[in-house]
């Protein structure tokens, strides 16, 4: 199944979810690991789709999700920088999660300077997250 | 705002609903009203993106639905049968949603010979309506 560019903006306007956790992780020089993820949830009988997104962007995995639910998913920091922000910044989103995508953009940015190794960095990520995924999108 | 048709195909993928209600009505031959619609409802901080719908395909209307959202809606049987489905016959659904979509169409093209107007009709209406939104869609 081909997708056009345009229909991979509505559905991810509809669908799509831009999230950034932040987590105690001891390892880090931080003291917390930073995951933003970019997620699209189908029903499982709907998971050719998802497969189409993958073969789309070239990277992220399909994973089940929960129960009968499947997820197309991109975690890795250079596929989310290098791929997933310059399709929506070349194409954006229409509906008020495109607010939510360009704190996460911000997110990425930060981490692509290092802000996550250190404390002052976390909070800076904190600030920018904690305004992210209010309701605008899910 | 100007939708693109594949946008406007992905978000309905995401969003949209395709309905065929059958509800009791004593003033109608066949004992029936039959109310076929089309649906994309939305939390109110995006109804702009509803008005930008209801721009694109020249028909509908945007009103409340329930608590803090509101739904962009096509009712008219006119506006379903010349406008609505020949747009998404010209542009297919990527989804499952499709089904739902070609099933509500047959409901349509029955309506149009008049088939929800006797008892047989409706039963054959019935018998559709019965296999749509079964999960496939929302």
């Amino acid at each position: 199944m081909k997708l056009e560019a345009q229909w991979v903006v509505g559905f991810t306007d509809g669908e799509g979810c831009f999230h950034v956790g932040i987590n105690p992780h001891p390892e880090m020089s931080s003291g917390y690991q930073v995951l933003p993820e970019f997620t699209v949830v189908q029903h499982e009988r709907d998971v050719q789709i998802l497969h189409a997104l993958k073969s789309f962007f070239g990277c992220g995995v399909v994973r089940k999700n929960h129960g009968d639910r499947m997820a197309y998913r991109v975690r890795s920091q250079d596929h989310l920088l290098q791929i997933i922000l310059p399709f929506f910044m070349k194409h954006p989103l229409k509906t008020k999660k495109n607010v939510d995508f360009l704190k996460f953009r911000d997110v990425l940015l930060l981490m692509e300077k290092g802000s996550h190794l250190t404390a002052d960095g976390i909070e800076a990520i904190r600030a920018v997250a904690s305004q992210m995924n209010r309701g605008a999108s899910r």
